[in-house]
């Protein structure tokens, strides 16, 4: 038996972000400007599937990333959803490898999902925006180089003003450990150093010992991921510390280049500082690595994160595909700055304008919108037959910035009386000059 | 144990589309032209979940959509991935409705899930292009009529010159047959109608025999639908038929008053075809009906579709919801475009310059490539050690329209060599007024 009022309880799924309007076009503005700088430096737009083969997506994953993931069968397939951009790039580039052109510069803007426990500022679903530029075989350090002078682009257009970005070279590290004859920890290590920005230096003391790592060496690991000064101060001690291992050097080497090649490409040299002490915990990168901090919300984490990698592709085939790229959660850092109460940029609204009708004569106010609609001005018309107050109330709730009122006086005129909203300033204009700034 | 040389065959699921880059590109202006339209008009940005509670979504889905659904569980949830972008407005609109300005105009562009049988044409993940005005209560019929123009704006945007909008009304039909006595078989009727532009009329005449219909019934349903001349005519002939039905004189009413409006709102009137015999399936709909035709392409069925509804909302809440939309299926359109090598339209590349030193020197190419992104030009340095003749390639694999060369020459004068990839053009220009048109 149907019952026709028995009603569901409509909900949206927690950790899954849903905006209201107003939200909405000041998140698509962040998203726009990403996807306009992205272009600006000539990345090419890729759109791969959410759902694909359980046994492509998941060659090389374990752990915890598995156990967050979507898995589900459709009649005989084993799927899953996309967990990052990154994978599904390797498959892209394994697949097409010979109707590419390398170096592949690409950007991908979308969705991907993690069943992480939701807590605040963690989502299910969340949009990454990444750029990385594969190469066949050698990729110039000048690649590296870009990444943190797109960062600072980017992070400069949407408004923000104190950040840094932090590199460093796993190169560095990895040598270093070597010298140390530490190499077999490093993995361990590198997850400790990782955390001194959150920990501490004396909780990362404590628990490299529990590694059985010498208090001698672990002093020399905190005197090392300490170094100070300026970029080239930093450099010219590590060249100073009299470490021959062949790593360690071409790493400084890369450094070098890398923070010369990023003022050429235009970051201010006070916007991109050399930092030993991060290493973005995963295996996966072997060179430069990236961070980027609000320097006044430092609490938030690296907003802008990334590196340089290799064996992009080793499990889907043998050619040598080397990369570097950078990826922003942009749903988290949304949330985030709408919580600090940061989102002051962008659009307040779609409409530029609205054109009402004093009485219900509407026919003219569909001749106008339709005129500065022609003209490229994002226009709406009420037409719906309420008061004048609440067609103005309307306007106000949508933050629409004019008013255009049409009434027998303006038809009779040729005129229209043009309302702006914020000053309250109220002009009549000629039809025939009408138009709006955008 | 781990065999490291163990290789995952990369594939992309049937179904599923992924574009190369050039084809990206092109798929990318589409949308971007669907969205500044949608804008153009006023519509406000939403973006829904993919992922939705199994309970919400399918409130009211049933028969062959139920089918089709992507549903497993995660833990303890019964999700589904959403089929459509309309069951999520109307939990939207549930949950958000004293938050919200009525009329809610709203766009959403985004993927949706069907699992349906792989074969040419059909997407298993494809994008929704949505339009929809909410009304609280009555919604005027003008919000109706903005609709075609709407889909005249975007399609003449996206370069087509010959297409039809073909209107109709449910309540013409609906009362129409109410006059016949067969309002318990409309639902069949309507089925059979829709079919008459894939099937031709004997075959409707065929089937409608078959529900046990007189044959006079069945050649006053052919003519009816066949009522042929301008819109104008079909109005007259509409009107003359002596039909006392309420139902139907109102629906007479509303595509008088659509047409009429349309019209102020730029539609050509040879662009919006009234139609007797369009009915959309659904029982969803309850007034105005939309299709959109590429004259030289019927066989493409229609490329816009939409109309007028009810009961938006009567799964999860007790409020009057009326609303009209239009929808663009446009990930199987640029499939089909594709097929029949009619895209043209939109740009070839991302890049609009790209950059490349004679030799190993990139230093100038990397500041002269900062100088013109900071100028708002899209702009690649190629910075691989290559020959000369490698890095034209790359420009000409990707399309970029022009090349800028520096060597030795170019520093010591303070120029760049400016190629243009189209005609090849080379010209001397001095670094101070370079500059490249967009």
């Amino acid at each position: 038996m149907e019952n026709k009022n028995y009603k569901v309880q409509p909900k949206t799924l927690p950790g899954f972000m849903e905006l209201l309007p107003d939200e909405q076009i000041k998140f698509n503005y962040m998203i726009d400007k990403i996807r306009s700088t992205y272009e600006k430096y000539g990345f090419l737009p890729l759109d791969t599937p959410i759902i694909e083969s359980a046994d492509v997506l998941l060659a090389k994953a374990g752990g915890e990333t598995e156990k967050q993931i979507y898995r589900f069968n459709k009649g005989e397939n084993d799927l899953v959803l996309r967990f990052d951009l990154t994978v599904p790039l390797a498959k892209y580039v394994s697949i097409h490898k010979n109707e590419l052109t390398f170096p592949f510069r690409r950007y991908q803007i979308g969705k991907v999902y993690r069943g992480e426990r939701p807590q605040k500022g963690r989502f299910r679903e969340f949009y990454q925006c990444d750029i990385d530029v594969i190469g066949e075989g050698e990729l110039d350090i000048s690649y590296d180089a870009e990444m943190p002078s797109i960062i600072y682009k980017l992070f400069t257009e949407l408004g923000f003003k104190d950040f840094t970005i932090h590199v460093n070279n796993r190169k560095i590290l990895n040598g270093f450990f070597e010298e140390l004859d530490l190499s077999e920890k490093i993995t361990d290590i590198l997850r400790i150093i990782d955390k001194i920005d959150k920990i501490g230096v004396e909780s990362v003391k404590t628990e490299l010992g529990k590694l059985d790592i010498s208090n001698d060496k672990i002093d020399r690991i905190i005197d090392f991921i300490k170094i100070s000064g300026t970029n080239e101060d930093k450099i010219s001690k590590l060249s100073q510390l009299g470490i021959e291992n062949e790593l360690f050097n071409l790493g400084i080497e890369q450094i070098k280049d890398l923070i010369k090649y990023a003022i050429l490409f235009g970051i201010p040299e006070k916007n991109l500082e050399l930092d030993l002490s991060i290493a973005r915990g995963l295996d996966y990168y072997t060179g430069t690595v990236y961070e980027t901090f609000l320097n006044n919300y430092r609490q938030l984490g690296s907003i802008c994160s990334g590196g340089r990698y290799e064996h992009l592709t080793e499990s889907y085939c043998d050619n040598n595909f080397q990369g570097v790229g950078i990826s922003i959660g942009i749903t988290r850092l949304f949330d985030q700055l709408k919580e600090l109460d940061l989102i002051e940029m962008g659009k307040k609204s779609v409409a530029k304008v609205l054109v009402v009708s004093m009485d219900e004569n509407i026919d003219e106010c569909i001749k106008v919108a339709t005129e500065l609609r022609n003209k490229g001005i994002p226009t709406e018309v009420f037409m719906q037959n309420k008061k004048i107050k609440n067609k103005f109330k309307y306007a106000d709730k949508l933050k629409i910035p004019y008013v255009i009122v049409i009434g027998e006086e303006e038809i009779k005129n040729n005129t229209v009386t043009l309302k702006n909203m914020e000053t309250g300033e109220q002009t009549t204009v000629s039809r025939d000059e009408l138009t709006i700034d955008l």
